[in-house]
Parts: C-alpha cells; structure tokens; sequence
C-alpha cells in the first residue's frame, strides 16, 4: 500500500529522532563498556579500604548503566 | 480540531514509549551521577600508577556518558 504524502511526512522527523537516539545510545554503550573494563582492572591493582569501596560502588552502578541503557536500545531498535 | 480514532491509536504507544524511554533515561543519569562521584573520590584516595590510569579512564568516560545520555534526555523531553 502506498503511503499518502502527510503519513511520509509525519514518519520522516520520527525516524530521523529514532536514529539520532540509536547513534548517541550506541556511543554511550561503548563509554559505559570502557568504565566497566576500567574498573576491572582497577579492581586488580593494590587498593586500600576506601578504594575497593570507591571502586566497587563504580562497578554495581556501571552494570546498572549497563542495563539501562541495554534497555534503551532495545525499545529504539523495535520502533521504525 | 478532534482526533481520529486511527490517530489516537497511533499516537498512545509512541507517547508511552517516550515515557518509558525518558524513564529509562532518568534512571540512568542517576547510576552515571554515581560513578563520576565515586570516581571523584577515588582520585582522592592513594593510587599506584596504574589504579591512576584506570581511575583516569573511567572519570573520561563517565563524563563522556553523562554528555551522551543529557542529549538522549533534551531528545526525549522535545517528544510528546
């Protein structure tokens, strides 16, 4: 079925905004997959008590982004 | 002017996925607030030269990601 001009001028702004919110989603996929490595292998270096505390408050909320952001992408790859 | 049936139809799931998103989102900026806090207070602590670098590297990204995720939200709010 053919689309009528107002329905592909009322898609195209969406689909646009759909693939800005992909490209910045998978940007931010990547800083959060460089945070968590990071803390990794800070975690595999010589810390004193606040450190490991410091670091590991880093690593829980890390994997919470993670997730988030995994959601995130999820619902934008099922839109348009 | 009053809305079509089709038009309301069409127009709930992307108003409830925006929501959801900007949920998402939300919930998000709260874990990359925690992460460039706590990597904050670790550069406070004593570092060997290498937990120096991984906690560099994390504090980039963190903000990186902060950046990232506020134009998914200035994005988000612009939507219905």
């Amino acid at each position: 079925m053919m689309k009528g001009l107002a329905e592909v001028h009322r898609a195209k702004p969406n689909d646009e905004t759909t693939q800005h919110l992909r490209h910045l989603a998978h940007d931010l996929s990547n800083s959060l997959e460089t945070i968590v490595q990071a803390a990794y292998l800070l975690e595999q270096t010589k810390l004193d008590e606040k450190a490991k505390k410091w670091t590991k408050l880093i690593d829980t909320a890390a994997k919470d982004a993670v997730r988030l952001n995994r959601q995130i992408r999820e619902i934008l790859k099922s839109q348009s």
